[in-house]
């Protein structure tokens, strides 16, 4: 089934956001972001199964919710496309998906400590992160979201919030649009290292939960900043 | 209203501290560097409201004490242009103000920890770093300094010394000249740093008020070699 | 003795992992990668005594199992080609061997500590670091694997597994190929900075022993699509 | 005075050394390196007061063990010759100094604790670093080494070690020949920041004196190959 075409200005800031989130450490080798389809209820774009930083406009495939690709052609897709597939499902305000092994956030899931917003950058963990632990929904597994089941209960775990821990796995971070979902995955990390030196030094002060409300809907007001910075350092694609 | 012309030598080295701000990592897609005028008292330089490392000399606008432009010109202005307008009002000594993120100080700041100096480099600290609590002076906002009043209690706490941090948020270093300031900016990040890790390892012997007093006396004298590096490192802007 | 000719493709393959090591990280001037013959039984390519990132085809000489040279041709050879040669007679499974100094790695040895899977993607870990100390074996010695003896010691030590700790020293990983030994030396690294932080945050959950093996097993599916980045991040050769 | 001409490949070695240390971060604007020189007993090479990273041969200019410059010609000289001078007088085995606020370093000075070789790459730290107080000798200063009189005390600090902390400041290494003193203050800031790491894990296994010793001396054998590499690195000067 051929999908319908996808907003160029979108599939171009998918494809930065791919290389974005690898210039700034979020995701390695591996990792992966996608967007909503723009003209096509229950679809969203995702690469093809490659490293975020070759990604090219031709690598976006087309899926379905249930993880089921449209325009593959042969391709290989992510085992974990589920992750995505799911919360688009449950979450109408979720425009932009990012799963990342972010590094400082890891050492947070295997602890069972939640992020919370050390400063108003990272207002968007004002409910701070959500904790999925996949041994409660199936046991012993190879700890990936490689099925539709798996997405679901990942979803649940999310909830509203805008970030899930997964234990000894990385975390996923949703956005209303690619710019707050890259924006969110990157301060996430930065928040992390921040938390963990903070912790060290002694008793933390965290936003309170009207602060974090408040610095939020202040700094997706500064998006556009950030992203011309990052679009720049990123050059032509 | 035309400002009056600023010396096109300090607009240069604004633009340089800009661009070295984001190479050393004190700003990153957020936070500010402005110079109070040279030529026109009740007045200071400060980028419009775009990414430090992309500000180019005709981004630089002219505000007055009380925030407002006189040449935007429609552009946005940062929000937080109050931080530098109240310190110029009551700090005459003071002809360079940075705003950062700059991460390894905000732990300091959320934990109520004084920077204080941990070598000779930082002297600057040699009356510890003030610390601004928001909550105190206007409850649960979106921490941003983004009005006359609160730019005026930011200021207050700052008083006499080298930088205010700022609970939540950042921190704010003021200086004699550009070069003071972002050396000074610099240095806090890099002694928030060395301190963390010093008190990990023990008690630790700061610099006292003498000995930080007489080593910013001399280190002021070394600013031109490492500003010379810096402007090299950036190239032509 | 002429030795047999290599494969092409498997010299490439050992300039590339050498290059990769030394961009991420885990070698620097010192630390070296070698792969077994794939032509001839009772062979290993190691390059000359060089530093990795400098390693071209020609620098690669092919050694025996007691460390004799084949084709030195009066080059100097690495003092520890022997970590690789007993590791190549006892472990069949073994295609290629990194030792490193890798820094995140050196504490566990110093301390004693295992290494363990934080993650999925060191699922290669589940049954634990080896650790060995070459005091138990040889006394006060300059720490160097640098005679089959102390080669036969380390393998000893190593075991089944895939990562053997040098107390004082650094480390030694193995693959079923050079892509998956540069992997898991890699990885190894990435644990050892994310086992270290967990600690310091609370206790920590670490992969079973199931959900290591499934990781490492669905993971290993995954290589081509990180060697591939790493292979044009590399460039020509 | 016309001092005797230097060996002009001594000259680019330190011209070299100088930018090495800029690149790994030993020194950033500050911090300074020197030679013994090559054909005039009591002088010594450093360059003019400036960036390390921007040193040419030109810059280099010889002093005596006064700290008297003899061929500055109106050039600023770094306030801190008397560290070089002073060694050089009483260490004849010394052929080059490293002066520098290396980061890693500066926590153990300020909390007295000693740096010691966690693994075999910094087997010359096997007697420990020692430790200046400037204090002890001269009370509140401005921290700086600007005298032969402080350059004597800090001399009889280090006494025969490699490398000396200095309090508040950061630390001084010794080698006997450029290529030694490099690695040496490289391997320095590496160890400790190893060490630190160490110690937040566990009780540390150092290496013993005769390990350390042993390890040291097989090290300096290898140094040709490091070099190369940072030749290469830096490119042509």
């Amino acid at each position: 089934m051929k999908p319908p075409a996808a907003d160029p200005t979108l599939l171009e800031k998918l494809v930065l956001a791919n290389r974005i989130l690898y210039r700034y450490g979020v995701v390695d080798g591996f990792g992966h972001v996608s967007a909503r389809h723009n003209a096509s209820a229950g679809h969203f774009l995702l690469s093809r199964n490659m490293a975020p930083a070759l990604v090219r406009r031709d690598d976006i495939v087309t899926f379905d919710f249930d993880g089921a690709a449209l325009d593959a052609e042969g391709r290989r897709v992510y085992l974990e496309r589920f992750i995505h597939a799911e919360i688009y499902r449950v979450r109408p305000d979720v425009q932009a998906v990012v799963h990342s092994h972010s590094p400082s956030v890891i050492p947070f899931g295997v602890t069972g400590q939640m992020l919370r917003p050390v400063f108003h950058m990272s207002g968007f963990l004002g409910e701070g992160s959500a904790l999925f632990e996949i041994r409660d929904v199936a046991g012993d597994t190879d700890m990936l979201i490689s099925s539709s089941v798996l997405g679901v209960a990942l979803a649940t775990s999310l909830g509203s919030r805008s970030t899930v821990l997964m234990r000894g796995h990385g975390s996923t971070t949703v956005g209303a649009s690619l710019e707050q979902a890259v924006y969110r995955a990157l301060y996430a990390e930065v928040n992390a290292r921040l938390q963990m030196q903070a912790k060290s030094l002694g008793e933390v002060t965290y936003l309170n939960t009207q602060e974090a409300a408040k610095a939020a809907a202040i700094n997706d007001t500064q998006l556009p900043r950030v992203w011309e910075l990052w679009r720049q350092e990123i050059g032509p694609i």
